[in-house]
Protein backbone atom coordinates (compact mmCIF):
# COMPACT_ATOMS: atom_id res chain seq x y z
CA UNK A 1 0.00 0.00 0.00
CA UNK A 2 1.65 3.25 -1.12
CA UNK A 3 1.57 6.22 1.69
CA UNK A 4 -1.54 7.91 1.61
CA UNK A 5 -0.82 11.81 0.99
CA UNK A 6 -4.27 12.04 3.06
CA UNK A 7 -2.86 13.09 6.69
CA UNK A 8 -6.38 12.50 8.49
CA UNK A 9 -5.11 10.47 11.62
CA UNK A 10 -7.28 8.62 14.19
CA UNK A 11 -6.43 7.89 17.66
CA UNK A 12 -7.98 5.28 19.78
CA UNK A 13 -7.77 6.06 23.37
CA UNK A 14 -6.86 3.05 26.50
CA UNK A 15 -8.23 0.43 23.97
CA UNK A 16 -8.60 -2.75 25.21
CA UNK A 17 -10.27 -5.45 22.58
CA UNK A 18 -7.06 -6.73 19.84
CA UNK A 19 -10.16 -7.28 17.61
CA UNK A 20 -11.12 -3.63 18.15
CA UNK A 21 -7.89 -2.60 16.73
CA UNK A 22 -8.19 -4.71 13.79
CA UNK A 23 -11.70 -4.06 13.04
CA UNK A 24 -10.93 -0.26 13.61
CA UNK A 25 -8.13 -0.38 10.84
CA UNK A 26 -9.87 -2.11 8.09
CA UNK A 27 -12.53 0.23 8.60
CA UNK A 28 -10.26 3.06 8.02
CA UNK A 29 -8.75 1.31 5.33
CA UNK A 30 -11.66 0.39 3.51
CA UNK A 31 -12.12 4.62 3.65
CA UNK A 32 -8.57 5.68 2.27
CA UNK A 33 -7.17 6.11 5.83
CA UNK A 34 -4.19 4.69 7.05
CA UNK A 35 -2.71 7.04 10.13
CA UNK A 36 -3.35 5.04 13.04
CA UNK A 37 -2.52 5.79 16.68
CA UNK A 38 -2.56 3.79 19.41
CA UNK A 39 -2.46 5.58 23.44
CA UNK A 40 -1.86 3.57 26.14
CA UNK A 41 -3.78 0.34 24.87
CA UNK A 42 -4.06 -2.57 27.40
CA UNK A 43 -1.10 -4.21 26.21
CA UNK A 44 1.39 -2.19 24.25
CA UNK A 45 1.84 -5.11 21.16
CA UNK A 46 -1.92 -4.99 21.06
CA UNK A 47 -2.10 -4.68 17.05
CA UNK A 48 0.20 -7.94 16.88
CA UNK A 49 -2.16 -9.79 18.69
CA UNK A 50 -4.09 -12.31 16.25
CA UNK A 51 -7.06 -11.58 17.17
CA UNK A 52 -6.56 -8.06 15.70
CA UNK A 53 -4.88 -9.23 12.52
CA UNK A 54 -8.12 -11.44 11.81
CA UNK A 55 -9.99 -8.59 12.41
CA UNK A 56 -7.63 -6.30 9.99
CA UNK A 57 -8.58 -8.78 7.21
CA UNK A 58 -6.49 -6.89 4.53
CA UNK A 59 -5.90 -3.81 6.58
CA UNK A 60 -2.61 -5.43 8.23
CA UNK A 61 -0.41 -2.84 6.97
CA UNK A 62 -2.20 -0.04 8.87
CA UNK A 63 -1.20 -2.09 12.37
CA UNK A 64 2.44 -2.58 11.30
CA UNK A 65 2.71 0.85 10.66
CA UNK A 66 0.46 1.95 13.90
CA UNK A 67 2.33 3.88 16.57
CA UNK A 68 1.85 3.39 20.00
CA UNK A 69 2.22 6.64 22.59
CA UNK A 70 1.64 7.20 26.04
CA UNK A 71 -0.81 10.01 26.15
CA UNK A 72 -3.48 12.06 23.72
CA UNK A 73 -1.19 14.85 23.91
CA UNK A 74 1.81 12.89 22.15
CA UNK A 75 -0.89 11.21 20.02
CA UNK A 76 -1.95 14.86 18.67
CA UNK A 77 1.32 16.11 17.60
CA UNK A 78 1.10 17.82 14.06
CA UNK A 79 -2.74 17.90 14.30
CA UNK A 80 -4.42 21.30 14.08
CA UNK A 81 -8.06 19.77 14.81
CA UNK A 82 -8.83 17.28 17.16
CA UNK A 83 -12.94 16.26 17.09
CA UNK A 84 -13.43 13.87 19.84
CA UNK A 85 -16.10 11.38 19.67
CA UNK A 86 -17.57 11.24 22.72
CA UNK A 87 -20.25 12.59 24.95
CA UNK A 88 -19.08 16.27 26.32
CA UNK A 89 -18.48 16.83 29.94
CA UNK A 90 -21.11 17.82 32.28
CA UNK A 91 -19.97 21.24 32.49
CA UNK A 92 -18.23 22.84 29.55
CA UNK A 93 -15.98 21.29 26.52
CA UNK A 94 -15.84 21.63 22.81
CA UNK A 95 -19.39 22.31 21.44
CA UNK A 96 -21.13 19.43 19.71
CA UNK A 97 -21.94 18.41 16.42
CA UNK A 98 -23.63 15.51 14.25
CA UNK A 99 -20.62 14.43 11.73
CA UNK A 100 -22.80 16.20 8.98
CA UNK A 101 -22.65 19.26 10.60
CA UNK A 102 -19.64 19.68 11.50
CA UNK A 103 -16.91 17.75 8.95
CA UNK A 104 -18.11 19.34 5.24
CA UNK A 105 -17.00 22.56 6.90
CA UNK A 106 -13.83 20.73 8.25
CA UNK A 107 -13.06 18.99 5.07
CA UNK A 108 -12.72 22.82 3.41
CA UNK A 109 -10.25 24.00 6.04
CA UNK A 110 -6.53 23.85 5.73
CA UNK A 111 -6.66 22.18 9.45
CA UNK A 112 -4.80 18.87 9.39
CA UNK A 113 -7.85 16.42 11.44
CA UNK A 114 -7.75 13.65 13.84
CA UNK A 115 -10.64 11.95 15.19
CA UNK A 116 -10.23 10.88 18.81
CA UNK A 117 -12.15 7.31 20.08
CA UNK A 118 -12.26 6.55 23.92
CA UNK A 119 -12.24 2.85 25.13
CA UNK A 120 -14.44 0.29 24.92
CA UNK A 121 -15.64 0.58 28.97
CA UNK A 122 -15.10 4.46 29.87
CA UNK A 123 -15.14 6.12 26.40
CA UNK A 124 -12.71 9.53 26.73
CA UNK A 125 -12.16 11.26 30.26
CA UNK A 126 -12.77 15.14 30.53
CA UNK A 127 -9.26 16.14 30.43
CA UNK A 128 -9.02 14.38 27.01
CA UNK A 129 -12.05 15.94 25.44
CA UNK A 130 -11.00 19.22 26.42
CA UNK A 131 -8.09 18.73 24.79
CA UNK A 132 -10.08 18.79 21.28
CA UNK A 133 -11.71 21.41 19.47
CA UNK A 134 -15.27 19.41 18.72
CA UNK A 135 -16.83 17.17 19.83
CA UNK A 136 -18.29 14.86 16.45
CA UNK A 137 -21.41 12.74 18.48
CA UNK A 138 -23.05 10.13 15.66
CA UNK A 139 -26.58 10.10 16.25
CA UNK A 140 -27.95 7.51 17.69
CA UNK A 141 -31.95 6.15 19.05
CA UNK A 142 -31.57 8.01 22.83
CA UNK A 143 -32.82 4.57 24.12
CA UNK A 144 -29.59 2.50 23.58
CA UNK A 145 -26.99 4.67 21.75
CA UNK A 146 -23.99 2.50 22.69
CA UNK A 147 -22.06 2.14 19.13
CA UNK A 148 -19.04 -0.71 19.02
CA UNK A 149 -15.86 0.99 18.93
CA UNK A 150 -14.72 -0.30 16.11
CA UNK A 151 -18.27 0.48 14.40
CA UNK A 152 -18.35 4.17 15.58
CA UNK A 153 -15.16 4.10 13.80
CA UNK A 154 -16.45 2.98 10.82
CA UNK A 155 -19.37 5.41 10.70
CA UNK A 156 -17.15 8.59 11.52
CA UNK A 157 -14.52 7.44 8.54
CA UNK A 158 -16.81 6.80 5.93
CA UNK A 159 -18.68 10.30 6.94
CA UNK A 160 -15.57 11.68 6.63
CA UNK A 161 -14.32 10.34 2.87
CA UNK A 162 -17.93 11.48 2.13
CA UNK A 163 -16.90 15.06 3.24
CA UNK A 164 -13.54 15.13 1.73
CA UNK A 165 -15.85 14.21 -1.69
CA UNK A 166 -15.99 10.53 -1.41
CA UNK A 167 -15.04 7.28 -3.48
CA UNK A 168 -17.02 6.86 -6.48
CA UNK A 169 -19.53 3.58 -6.56
CA UNK A 170 -18.80 2.10 -10.14
CA UNK A 171 -21.61 -0.27 -11.51
CA UNK A 172 -19.70 -2.96 -13.26
CA UNK A 173 -22.44 -3.79 -15.87
CA UNK A 174 -22.72 -1.93 -18.81
CA UNK A 175 -25.05 1.05 -18.60
CA UNK A 176 -28.77 0.27 -19.74
CA UNK A 177 -29.94 1.63 -22.81
CA UNK A 178 -32.83 3.22 -21.92
CA UNK A 179 -36.10 3.44 -23.94
CA UNK A 180 -37.47 6.46 -25.42
CA UNK A 181 -40.79 7.28 -25.22
CA UNK A 182 -42.24 6.48 -28.37
CA UNK A 183 -40.63 2.83 -28.50
CA UNK A 184 -43.26 3.08 -25.04
CA UNK A 185 -45.82 3.97 -27.00
CA UNK A 186 -45.49 1.50 -29.68
CA UNK A 187 -45.25 -1.45 -27.62
CA UNK A 188 -48.29 -0.20 -25.53
CA UNK A 189 -50.06 -0.32 -28.91
CA UNK A 190 -48.88 -3.55 -29.90
CA UNK A 191 -50.05 -4.87 -26.59
CA UNK A 192 -53.75 -3.34 -26.83
CA UNK A 193 -53.64 -5.13 -30.25
CA UNK A 194 -52.64 -8.48 -28.65
CA UNK A 195 -55.22 -8.10 -25.43
CA UNK A 196 -58.04 -7.16 -28.04
CA UNK A 197 -57.45 -10.10 -30.04
CA UNK A 198 -57.43 -12.45 -26.87
CA UNK A 199 -60.32 -10.95 -25.58
CA UNK A 200 -59.08 -9.40 -22.62
CA UNK A 201 -59.61 -5.61 -23.50
CA UNK A 202 -63.10 -4.33 -25.33
CA UNK A 203 -62.29 -1.80 -27.68
CA UNK A 204 -65.29 -0.54 -26.74
CA UNK A 205 -65.03 -0.42 -23.30
CA UNK A 206 -61.23 0.27 -22.50
CA UNK A 207 -61.95 1.57 -19.13
CA UNK A 208 -58.46 2.81 -17.96
CA UNK A 209 -56.53 -0.09 -18.89
CA UNK A 210 -53.72 1.11 -21.32
CA UNK A 211 -53.12 4.17 -19.24
CA UNK A 212 -52.18 2.11 -16.15
CA UNK A 213 -50.45 0.22 -18.65
CA UNK A 214 -48.57 3.63 -19.53
CA UNK A 215 -47.86 3.98 -16.22
CA UNK A 216 -46.71 1.09 -15.26
CA UNK A 217 -44.43 0.68 -17.94
CA UNK A 218 -43.16 4.24 -16.76
CA UNK A 219 -41.94 3.53 -13.32
CA UNK A 220 -40.16 0.20 -14.90
CA UNK A 221 -38.09 2.47 -17.37
CA UNK A 222 -37.49 -0.31 -19.98
CA UNK A 223 -34.57 -0.76 -21.82
CA UNK A 224 -34.21 -1.39 -25.30
CA UNK A 225 -34.08 -5.02 -24.34
CA UNK A 226 -36.83 -5.12 -22.27
CA UNK A 227 -39.39 -3.47 -25.25
CA UNK A 228 -38.08 -6.77 -27.36
CA UNK A 229 -38.86 -8.88 -24.96
CA UNK A 230 -42.61 -7.23 -24.23
CA UNK A 231 -43.17 -6.94 -28.06
CA UNK A 232 -42.02 -10.78 -28.47
CA UNK A 233 -44.63 -11.14 -26.18
CA UNK A 234 -47.21 -9.45 -27.88
CA UNK A 235 -46.61 -11.11 -31.18
CA UNK A 236 -46.57 -14.73 -29.61
CA UNK A 237 -49.84 -13.62 -28.06
CA UNK A 238 -51.07 -12.92 -31.40
CA UNK A 239 -49.57 -15.86 -32.84
CA UNK A 240 -51.52 -17.89 -30.32
CA UNK A 241 -54.81 -16.66 -31.67
CA UNK A 242 -53.98 -17.51 -35.16
CA UNK B 1 -37.72 -3.10 24.45
CA UNK B 2 -41.32 -1.55 22.83
CA UNK B 3 -42.03 -2.98 19.46
CA UNK B 4 -40.52 -1.05 17.15
CA UNK B 5 -43.14 1.04 14.59
CA UNK B 6 -40.51 0.77 11.83
CA UNK B 7 -40.89 -1.79 9.75
CA UNK B 8 -37.55 -1.53 8.15
CA UNK B 9 -36.18 -5.46 7.63
CA UNK B 10 -32.27 -6.33 7.99
CA UNK B 11 -31.22 -9.59 6.32
CA UNK B 12 -28.15 -11.39 6.54
CA UNK B 13 -27.64 -14.05 4.74
CA UNK B 14 -26.06 -17.35 4.86
CA UNK B 15 -24.13 -15.73 7.42
CA UNK B 16 -21.01 -17.32 9.20
CA UNK B 17 -19.53 -15.98 12.50
CA UNK B 18 -22.18 -15.85 15.36
CA UNK B 19 -20.47 -12.28 16.59
CA UNK B 20 -21.07 -10.70 13.05
CA UNK B 21 -24.74 -11.23 13.87
CA UNK B 22 -24.20 -10.05 17.30
CA UNK B 23 -22.41 -6.92 16.28
CA UNK B 24 -25.20 -6.54 13.18
CA UNK B 25 -27.63 -6.26 16.02
CA UNK B 26 -26.26 -3.75 17.95
CA UNK B 27 -25.72 -1.82 14.84
CA UNK B 28 -29.42 -1.69 14.06
CA UNK B 29 -30.53 -1.46 17.79
CA UNK B 30 -28.25 1.92 17.80
CA UNK B 31 -30.34 2.71 14.78
CA UNK B 32 -33.50 2.19 16.21
CA UNK B 33 -34.13 -0.86 13.87
CA UNK B 34 -35.64 -4.06 15.21
CA UNK B 35 -36.63 -6.52 12.56
CA UNK B 36 -33.50 -8.83 12.29
CA UNK B 37 -34.08 -12.10 9.79
CA UNK B 38 -31.20 -14.61 9.37
CA UNK B 39 -31.78 -16.70 5.85
CA UNK B 40 -30.19 -19.96 6.51
CA UNK B 41 -27.35 -18.80 8.77
CA UNK B 42 -24.35 -21.70 9.06
CA UNK B 43 -25.96 -22.23 12.01
CA UNK B 44 -29.89 -22.48 12.87
CA UNK B 45 -28.68 -21.26 16.70
CA UNK B 46 -26.33 -18.85 15.84
CA UNK B 47 -28.40 -16.36 17.14
CA UNK B 48 -27.78 -17.73 20.48
CA UNK B 49 -24.35 -18.36 20.36
CA UNK B 50 -22.24 -16.45 23.09
CA UNK B 51 -20.08 -14.39 20.83
CA UNK B 52 -23.51 -13.42 19.42
CA UNK B 53 -25.03 -12.67 22.45
CA UNK B 54 -21.83 -10.87 23.56
CA UNK B 55 -21.25 -8.45 20.57
CA UNK B 56 -25.00 -7.49 20.90
CA UNK B 57 -24.44 -5.91 24.28
CA UNK B 58 -27.45 -4.02 25.26
CA UNK B 59 -29.43 -5.45 22.00
CA UNK B 60 -29.88 -8.99 23.00
CA UNK B 61 -33.79 -8.64 22.24
CA UNK B 62 -32.88 -8.21 18.65
CA UNK B 63 -31.09 -11.97 18.73
CA UNK B 64 -34.29 -13.40 20.69
CA UNK B 65 -36.66 -12.34 18.33
CA UNK B 66 -34.24 -12.53 14.95
CA UNK B 67 -36.04 -15.27 12.48
CA UNK B 68 -34.67 -17.82 10.79
CA UNK B 69 -36.07 -18.60 7.07
CA UNK B 70 -34.67 -20.81 4.68
CA UNK B 71 -34.73 -18.72 1.39
CA UNK B 72 -34.46 -14.98 0.53
CA UNK B 73 -37.85 -15.32 -1.03
CA UNK B 74 -39.66 -15.81 2.70
CA UNK B 75 -36.76 -13.36 4.37
CA UNK B 76 -38.60 -10.65 2.18
CA UNK B 77 -42.11 -11.53 2.53
CA UNK B 78 -44.32 -8.06 3.07
CA UNK B 79 -41.36 -6.07 1.84
CA UNK B 80 -41.81 -4.07 -1.04
CA UNK B 81 -38.91 -2.57 -1.94
CA UNK B 82 -35.54 -4.65 -1.56
CA UNK B 83 -32.29 -2.72 -1.29
CA UNK B 84 -28.94 -5.51 -2.34
CA UNK B 85 -25.92 -4.14 -0.83
CA UNK B 86 -23.88 -6.06 -3.14
CA UNK B 87 -21.59 -5.39 -6.04
CA UNK B 88 -23.91 -6.29 -8.66
CA UNK B 89 -23.60 -9.03 -11.34
CA UNK B 90 -22.08 -8.77 -13.85
CA UNK B 91 -25.01 -8.96 -16.62
CA UNK B 92 -27.88 -7.33 -15.99
CA UNK B 93 -29.39 -6.18 -12.43
CA UNK B 94 -31.16 -3.56 -10.60
CA UNK B 95 -29.47 0.11 -10.59
CA UNK B 96 -26.90 0.41 -8.39
CA UNK B 97 -26.76 4.05 -6.17
CA UNK B 98 -24.26 5.54 -3.06
CA UNK B 99 -26.82 5.68 -0.30
CA UNK B 100 -27.04 9.56 0.22
CA UNK B 101 -28.43 8.98 -4.01
CA UNK B 102 -30.75 6.07 -2.63
CA UNK B 103 -32.06 6.49 0.40
CA UNK B 104 -33.31 9.98 0.32
CA UNK B 105 -36.44 8.93 -1.90
CA UNK B 106 -36.78 5.66 -1.01
CA UNK B 107 -37.50 7.21 2.91
CA UNK B 108 -40.05 9.62 1.35
CA UNK B 109 -41.61 6.83 -0.63
CA UNK B 110 -44.52 4.60 1.07
CA UNK B 111 -42.06 1.17 0.52
CA UNK B 112 -41.75 -1.45 3.27
CA UNK B 113 -37.82 -1.36 3.19
CA UNK B 114 -35.57 -4.37 3.58
CA UNK B 115 -31.70 -4.19 3.33
CA UNK B 116 -30.02 -7.63 2.14
CA UNK B 117 -26.57 -8.59 3.40
CA UNK B 118 -24.75 -11.24 1.99
CA UNK B 119 -22.45 -13.66 3.62
CA UNK B 120 -18.90 -12.80 4.91
CA UNK B 121 -17.07 -15.08 2.68
CA UNK B 122 -19.43 -14.93 -1.08
CA UNK B 123 -21.39 -12.12 -0.55
CA UNK B 124 -24.85 -12.03 -2.72
CA UNK B 125 -25.84 -14.79 -5.30
CA UNK B 126 -26.81 -13.50 -8.69
CA UNK B 127 -30.14 -15.12 -8.06
CA UNK B 128 -30.53 -13.30 -4.70
CA UNK B 129 -29.17 -9.57 -6.65
CA UNK B 130 -31.93 -10.05 -9.08
CA UNK B 131 -35.10 -10.26 -6.37
CA UNK B 132 -34.09 -6.92 -5.11
CA UNK B 133 -35.07 -3.39 -6.62
CA UNK B 134 -31.90 -1.23 -5.80
CA UNK B 135 -28.40 -1.96 -5.08
CA UNK B 136 -26.90 0.21 -2.50
CA UNK B 137 -23.58 0.51 -2.53
CA UNK B 138 -21.24 1.87 0.17
CA UNK B 139 -18.60 4.18 -1.57
CA UNK B 140 -14.60 2.70 -0.32
CA UNK B 141 -11.45 2.94 -1.82
CA UNK B 142 -10.96 1.23 -4.86
CA UNK B 143 -7.80 -0.27 -3.77
CA UNK B 144 -9.91 -1.92 -0.45
CA UNK B 145 -13.23 -1.87 -0.61
CA UNK B 146 -13.90 -4.26 1.80
CA UNK B 147 -15.97 -3.95 4.27
CA UNK B 148 -16.63 -6.44 7.82
CA UNK B 149 -20.56 -7.39 7.53
CA UNK B 150 -21.41 -5.93 10.57
CA UNK B 151 -19.68 -2.59 9.46
CA UNK B 152 -21.36 -2.23 6.21
CA UNK B 153 -24.95 -2.73 8.85
CA UNK B 154 -23.62 -0.03 10.64
CA UNK B 155 -23.21 2.35 7.64
CA UNK B 156 -26.57 1.04 6.02
CA UNK B 157 -28.14 2.03 9.89
CA UNK B 158 -27.10 4.73 10.01
CA UNK B 159 -27.53 6.11 6.43
CA UNK B 160 -31.13 4.89 6.53
CA UNK B 161 -31.99 6.50 9.82
CA UNK B 162 -30.57 9.78 8.72
CA UNK B 163 -33.05 9.73 5.24
CA UNK B 164 -36.02 9.09 7.92
CA UNK B 165 -35.12 12.30 9.98
CA UNK B 166 -32.13 10.97 11.68
CA UNK B 167 -32.06 11.42 15.91
CA UNK B 168 -30.99 14.55 17.29
CA UNK B 169 -27.55 14.76 19.28
CA UNK B 170 -27.91 16.09 22.39
CA UNK B 171 -25.75 18.27 23.94
CA UNK B 172 -25.53 17.52 27.88
CA UNK B 173 -24.17 20.76 28.93
CA UNK B 174 -26.05 24.01 29.12
CA UNK B 175 -25.47 26.10 25.90
CA UNK B 176 -22.97 28.76 26.62
CA UNK B 177 -24.25 32.69 26.69
CA UNK B 178 -22.31 33.88 23.93
CA UNK B 179 -20.40 37.42 24.20
CA UNK B 180 -21.54 40.42 22.33
CA UNK B 181 -19.19 42.18 20.17
CA UNK B 182 -19.72 45.28 22.40
CA UNK B 183 -18.34 43.16 25.51
CA UNK B 184 -15.66 42.08 22.99
CA UNK B 185 -14.58 45.21 22.25
CA UNK B 186 -14.93 46.16 25.64
CA UNK B 187 -12.21 43.78 26.42
CA UNK B 188 -10.10 44.67 23.34
CA UNK B 189 -9.58 48.51 25.12
CA UNK B 190 -8.85 46.98 28.47
CA UNK B 191 -6.13 44.89 26.95
CA UNK B 192 -4.91 47.57 24.83
CA UNK B 193 -4.77 49.90 28.09
CA UNK B 194 -3.23 47.02 29.73
CA UNK B 195 -0.43 46.19 27.19
CA UNK B 196 0.07 49.95 27.03
CA UNK B 197 1.29 49.68 30.69
CA UNK B 198 3.45 46.99 30.81
CA UNK B 199 5.08 48.50 27.54
CA UNK B 200 3.82 45.59 25.33
CA UNK B 201 2.15 47.75 23.10
CA UNK B 202 3.65 51.16 22.11
CA UNK B 203 0.49 53.07 21.61
CA UNK B 204 2.28 55.75 19.17
CA UNK B 205 3.09 52.30 16.56
CA UNK B 206 0.35 50.17 17.43
CA UNK B 207 1.02 48.09 13.86
CA UNK B 208 -2.04 45.65 13.61
CA UNK B 209 -1.95 44.27 16.94
CA UNK B 210 -5.24 44.82 18.53
CA UNK B 211 -6.83 43.83 14.86
CA UNK B 212 -4.80 40.61 15.14
CA UNK B 213 -6.29 39.91 18.76
CA UNK B 214 -9.95 41.28 17.67
CA UNK B 215 -9.65 38.22 15.00
CA UNK B 216 -8.17 35.99 17.15
CA UNK B 217 -11.19 36.57 19.49
CA UNK B 218 -13.62 36.37 17.36
CA UNK B 219 -12.52 33.05 16.20
CA UNK B 220 -12.81 32.02 19.50
CA UNK B 221 -16.55 32.81 20.00
CA UNK B 222 -16.24 33.76 23.67
CA UNK B 223 -18.87 33.25 26.01
CA UNK B 224 -19.65 35.46 28.95
CA UNK B 225 -17.48 33.42 31.10
CA UNK B 226 -14.41 33.99 29.37
CA UNK B 227 -15.05 37.79 28.67
CA UNK B 228 -15.27 37.92 32.93
CA UNK B 229 -11.67 35.66 32.78
CA UNK B 230 -9.95 37.88 30.12
CA UNK B 231 -11.27 41.00 31.75
CA UNK B 232 -9.94 39.87 35.29
CA UNK B 233 -6.40 39.21 33.72
CA UNK B 234 -6.17 42.51 32.26
CA UNK B 235 -7.25 44.00 35.48
CA UNK B 236 -4.31 42.22 37.13
CA UNK B 237 -1.76 43.18 34.78
CA UNK B 238 -2.16 46.43 35.46
CA UNK B 239 -2.79 46.01 39.50
CA UNK B 240 1.27 44.48 38.86
CA UNK B 241 2.55 47.97 37.77
CA UNK B 242 1.21 50.30 40.49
Amino acid sequence: MPASPDPTRFVLLHTSHPGNVGAAARAMRVMGFTDLVLVAPRAADIAAHPDALAMASGAGSILERARVVATLAEALAGVSHACATAMTPRDFGPPVFAPREHLPGLAASAHRVAFVFGSERFGMSNDDVYRCHACVSIPTDPAYGSLNLAQAVQVIAYEWRQALGGFAVQARMPQRSLASVDQVQATLAHWERALVAIGFLDPTAPKKLMPRLNQLLNRAALSDEEINILRGIARSIEHSRQ
